[in-house]
């Protein structure tokens, strides 16, 4: 029997015994959905990943998107997968009724969705993407783009992209030059042309849906005809493909990019405004502007945030597929003895030897740890719906904290998980015939895109932490404090709970430190400190899950087992994380650029 | 200017300063050769591997080898580069002169090698493996087998493979069935036909040389005419594609395993015997018996560990390269901004950044440290053939204790860099435009083949440590103190000195606590016990780098900031392991198979 593409039992367990989706869906705004909603959206997940989108799996990778003169042309397993995922009406899944959603708990939106990542990342990015342009543009655009531009997305007939990169600047979107000219206003609101250049635009042309639906940062003029200058000056437009009234708008595909994974997801180089179509009869592709001059960059941290946790989501989703591969392979495959106890000895099945069960252990632990991370985000975006201010405000700061971890973390430990699959399956695993070798290389990307790890190292340390000195943090403290109080009354789980409650007073020591101390070298090491905060981070998630896990079925000691793995061989790092942060070395700084040879 | 494939000063300051080559040129047996020649040969090798190994790379990879009913066919390029080596006369480098060699000291046939590597892994694979087959055949084969097997090989007229892995057998060669069954004598020794399936094989056909030898493990037959059984029924062959005659021997490729990369290296399932070709009329691969029956896997070994040695260099030289094209891109690439001291900014190259310097720093660290080790170990084969029997004795000891991690940790690490290059390159150095992204799918393979980190980490702790109770330990911490004591007379080493000294306390101690134990779970945490034990001798090879680097020159000062960040960064993650280890957790043994699901 093939791998499930995700432990069912491990989503109910997810969303039923620990995240606790019941008493959500017991609130008003979910009145239409009951316990059989998530059952049913989980069997039709399991159903349409299984048969459409994990079909689309090495097409995706072996028939790369191609350029022609009409336009960029995908693999047809992966148009099929989309539209059968817009047509079971899945693109509607986390929106509210009055936008014509199911609205569905994010949570269970985040369940169904991983099943597709799980199967497919480059062809769940095509959902994924537009899910969140539509919602970016729910919450920031008018009444009529609402209408001309996320119902579209919303209904299944159009996909969406964010374009934000240019080839000159990746992280530093300051240094954006695409520059939008105003043109007037119109029921759509007040109309631009864009020109410019757009690099690594995920879902940027393809042949799913005949319209595309961009959001692009660009820069309006100053009184002196220049970009306006720094962050301030970006705003945000829709652009979409074609025109409401039909019109091609003057968007060219320059080129695609050709990566070591994610290849089902067309990857473009778009020109904005290079005169290839001439919508009413001009160059300058039409954008109509969301929301102020100068917002753009905060609301498109709307959209960002969401495509963040939905990078950490898919690699978590890897994580576990690769996961689920390799215990079925480790099964199967004989190879090597076992001492019998009369001396003689026997073929051995490889999930027998001890460093097979290690790499299968650590696999869990990061697969499955990564995946309660993401969900327990998605359920503080449900609690930002609660209707209940206080407790809607403290998962907004606790979201805002971790949403750097949420990103990174899968990413990292998502890519480690298949790492391992590769060498449980030894030279196999390295071949192109088993999932396990696609798995590593389109994870590959997760730790880049949507912002580095080093990025997202800076907005933990520097921005989540240090600027709101420490505030969230103190949140964040508190709930780690009952998961160890609950859990320190369980003799099992004591030595556990010290440790985690040790590691965490360590990090809030050394954010004191770090508070403290004057500007010298305090970022320098963002990046050790984030690896520290997201083990801490995890640590805790895995002792509050182990906490529900008292019976003797092989489902709670298996969970058991990995929360113990993680604290044995995972947790200790953290110390050795921190003190390489809280001793703020001037290696780094003192490593001048000529200290390397090239 | 495009990066070196290798850093010219740092092969320098390794052969001349650290490992002394002109100590050994002073020898009798390297009469003929002098510091020129060491001159020459790097000179040619840079040459020779940026002109023609380099331009291989990517049509190794996008031109993948193919199969028609006339054999494989490799990428031109690829011809092209092994036949220029040949001609070069490269593979006659490190053997004897009684062997039409040019007798060059193994230390300088590494550092020559390791730029082919660099240029192209799976070029390169082609000459490693064949000179490692000749060196088996010139160490265990009559002279009238080295005379038919390995002159051709070190002429450059046809090149070698080792044939081990079975589909059903890959780390477990006890259970091979490939059996080679007697058929007479003549002057090439022992006459068999063999009969089996061998997979894996690198460079098993191919259209660069019209011969190519085979060493092939099989076992013979017992008296009841059934393969003898484990390990000591292998025996070890000689089977040429062509024999002497000129007859087609009976090997057919019956496939090619398509990978993630090593993709020029065609990889090959042999069917040995099945009856394609019927050499002297009869279906069965005739092969000559390379010394006694049951001598095989001992035999192979020799092969084997200097694969292992080739493996970790060939990592080692993908890390160094990455490195290299890593500082070039950081030093042109404009991102972000660095604050003015007058508080306005400035556009930033990314190397300002201290997080792109930690990255940069580490693979350093991570990548000249792995090629410290690889060369380290070169050296000692060098003094295995001193004329010194004690020194020989004492590096044959060393070399045995080490080969496991000159294999295991430039696998482990070179990939690491690869990865940190990939990073620094951000979505550009995941495009298959940038050579980091090949490196790093290259590099993937090191871990896995010629024995995966699993399988080193037994050998290291069970075989090299604990069945000698620690005598070759004993060895290496003498050499390790001695590091220590020289560097601790230096005030700006002392304190590294110190820890190395800790940490090599902490390795003994370890060791002294599993040879007490009595069985359980000793070799259950084996390769965290690689882990921290492959670090604490990289960390020793960078202080006794770090005491020679003294003065104020870049290069200088660059090598002390590499071995400042291993002592700051990661040998504080020795303790984390060895407390695993120590603590001998019956985590391992006591998840049972049915705790994982899938």
């Amino acid at each position: 029997m093939a791998a499930a593409l995700l432990d069912r039992r491990d989503l109910d367990f997810l969303l039923f015994d620990w995240l606790q989706i019941e008493s959500l869906l017991a609130r008003p705004r979910y009145a239409d959905h009951t316990r059989d909603t998530v059952a049913a959206v989980l069997d039709l997940s399991e159903r349409l990943a299984a048969g459409a989108f994990l079909p689309a799996l090495k097409p995706s990778d072996q028939n790369e998107p191609t350029l022609t003169a009409d336009g960029v042309t995908v693999a047809p397993e992966v148009v099929a997968a989309v539209r059968q995922y817009a047509e079971a009406g899945l693109l509607a899944g986390p929106f509210d009724q009055t936008v014509e959603g199911l609205q569905l708990p994010q949570l269970l939106h985040y369940a169904s969705i991983a099943h597709f990542m799980a199967a497919s990342l480059a062809t769940a990015a095509y959902p994924m993407l537009s899910i969140a342009n539509a919602r970016l543009l729910v919450a920031f655009g008018s009444a009529a783009q609402v209408e001309a531009f996320a119902l579209p997305q919303i209904r299944g007939q159009a996909l969406g992209t964010m374009c934000l990169s240019e080839p000159q600047a990746g992280s530093s979107l300051a240094d954006i030059r695409t520059l939008a000219v105003p043109d007037g206003e119109d029921e759509l609101g007040y109309r631009h042309r864009l020109t410019g250049n757009k690099m690594w635009i995920s879902a940027g042309d393809h042949d799913i849906t005949d319209d595309i639906v961009h959001l692009v940062l660009a820069k309006t003029p100053g009184a002196d005809g220049k970009p306006l200058p720094g962050i301030g000056g970006i705003s945000l437009f829709v652009v979409p493909k074609r025109l409401p009234d039909g019109q091609a708008n003057d968007i060219a595909v320059a080129g695609l990019n050709h990566k070591m994974g994610y290849r089902g997801t067309s990857n473009c180089l778009l020109n904005f405004g290079e005169g290839k179509h001439l919508p009413s009869g001009a160059a300058g592709a039409i954008g109509w502007r969301i929301g102020g001059v100068g917002e753009g960059l905060s609301q498109m941290f709307h959209m960002m945030n969401e495509a963040r946790t939905g990078v950490g989501l898919g690699a978590a989703a890897a994580g576990c597929r690769g996961h689920l591969l390799s215990v079925e392979y480790a099964r199967g495959r004989v190879q090597g003895r076992i001492a019998n106890a009369d001396g003689t000895s026997r073929p051995a099945v490889i999930i027998e030897h001890p460093d097979v069960r290690r790499m299968l252990l650590l696999q869990k632990a990061y697969a499955e740890g990564a995946l309660a991370l993401t969900l327990y985000s998605a359920r503080l975006l449900d609690e930002q719906l609660s209707g209940d201010d206080a407790a809607a405000a403290r998962a907004s700061r606790l979201l805002d904290l971790l949403t750097p971890v949420v990103k990174t973390w899968p990413s990292e430990y998502g890519l480690a998980a298949n790492d391992l699959a590769i060498q449980i399956h030894g030279g196999y695993g390295y071949t192109r015939d088993y999932d396990v070798e696609q798995l590593y290389r389109d994870n590959r990307l997760n730790p880049i895109h949507e912002g580095t790890t080093g990025i997202q190292a800076l907005d933990l340390l520097g921005r989540k932490l240090l600027r709101d000195r420490g505030a969230a943090l103190a949140e964040l403290r508190a709930a780690v404090s009952a998961t160890a109080d609950a859990a320190g009354a369980d003799p099992s789980l004591v030595a556990h709970a010290k440790r985690l409650d040790a590691a965490w007073k360590r990090v809030g020591e050394v954010v004191d430190t770090l508070l403290e101390a004057d500007a010298a070298h305090v970022l320098d090491d963002a990046t050790p400190f984030l690896w520290a905060f997201g083990h801490a981070v995890v640590a805790w998630l895995w002792l509050d899950m182990a906490r529900l896990c008292a019976d003797d079925t092989s489902f709670h000691r298996g969970k058991r087992a990995a929360a113990r793995c993680f604290f044995e061989y995972e947790l200790p790092k953290v110390d050795a994380w921190l003190d390489q942060v809280a001793a703020r070395s001037d290696l780094l700084a003192s490593t001048a650029p000529e200290l390397f040879h090239s």
